[in-house]
């Protein structure tokens, strides 16, 4: 089973990197980092390069596809190359899913359209410019379509959609081998449970924070 | 403040994102992903390169040390190299902290013994033959040193870490900026909450799995 993450510069790491963590342990699962051309491409701080093994053109037929987020989709959401692969793959994929504002990505592609979707919950309005109904929850699914909220959610998104592939019982060795059993110190991860002072500084320093 | 993440082949990806993800937006952070030589790491699956944009050489004073782990610790058990700079750069620094097996790293160097520390759950009994005292908690703190369970562990650890550094506000924002409101879609991210079948999935089929 081929799973495709297609990566680019300003990409947000964790969106990438929590589904692929879960997903390949799945059975079978052989995951693939892709762009549109190979080799290191950096974070939206600069700090991280993760690298791509093989262009989108190398596989476009994946049966999984995993768009993540980060500063960097803005651009991409008028790449026809892009925006073509996307469109191309999910006519014959299995699941189509993305994570933070790689939901952006899907919208643009006309993916989206229709359905309900998430995204961070900075940019959820976007969504809705492209025909597709923003809705709050942290995983939505759609079918084949599954959308996952800000950057962490990826990581719930993925344990959702290992259960789908490979049944609960596999999804479950999948979240003990990765320990996967949350204690967050605070009770400050979406906009419903955190304090306005600290919705507000995030929106105030969004370029920092989100 | 200079924070360093040292990485290597075969470590387990999350284990490292997971605190970057969450440091990098601390104010005046600057995350620098470090190995023996700089360039591209992979996975312990193989599937993920991260880059490592300096040696280890060149950076022996970071306020904060962050140690993944991964398969490919146990080679650097013996590494005097590694083992050097860690025992050197916890002389000076503010926070020495580690997730899943890196804690046996800085078991190797010698910094936890006498001290209570924990790993991923498979290797907790590990950390006794170097005189650390193995604990089943999530996240453990003595005094500036910091160990977290399994991979997701780093997660809570890092948010942890933030509000020591610069208060609960800024941790809390950062929480909210990544969406850190899990939602796991089963309850089996402990050994103490799995079915025993799942933990025995996990122990039989480790290499898949954990």
């Amino acid at each position: 089973m081929n799973i495709a993450i297609p990566i680019f510069d300003r990409i947000t790491a964790l969106d990438a990197v929590g589904p692929y963590e879960v997903l390949s342990r799945l059975p079978g699962a052989r995951v693939s980092f892709l762009a549109a051309s190979e080799g290191p491409k950096r974070t939206d701080n600069g700090m991280l390069a993760l690298t791509a093994d093989a262009t989108l053109d190398e596989l476009p037929d994946p049966e999984v596809i995993v768009v993540p987020g980060g500063p960097g989709t803005r651009a991409l959401m008028k790449d026809e190359q892009v925006l073509g692969w996307l469109r191309a793959a999910h006519e014959t994929s299995e699941w189509t899913t993305s994570v933070c504002t790689g939901s952006l990505l899907l919208a643009a592609a006309g993916i989206l359209e229709g359905l309900e979707a998430t995204t961070h919950w900075m940019s959820l309005e976007i969504l809705a410019e492209y025909g597709a109904a923003p809705v709050t929850r942290r995983v939505v699914e759609q079918g084949k379509v599954i959308t996952a909220a800000g950057v962490c959610s990826g990581i719930d998104m993925a344990l959702t959609l290992a259960s789908r592939i490979a049944g609960e019982e596999v999804a479950k060795a999948i979240q003990l081998g990765i320990e996967y059993d949350p204690e967050p110190p605070f009770d400050a991860g979406s906009v419903a449970k955190a304090p306005d002072a600290i919705v507000d500084l995030v929106r105030s320093a969004a370029g920092r924070y989100a």
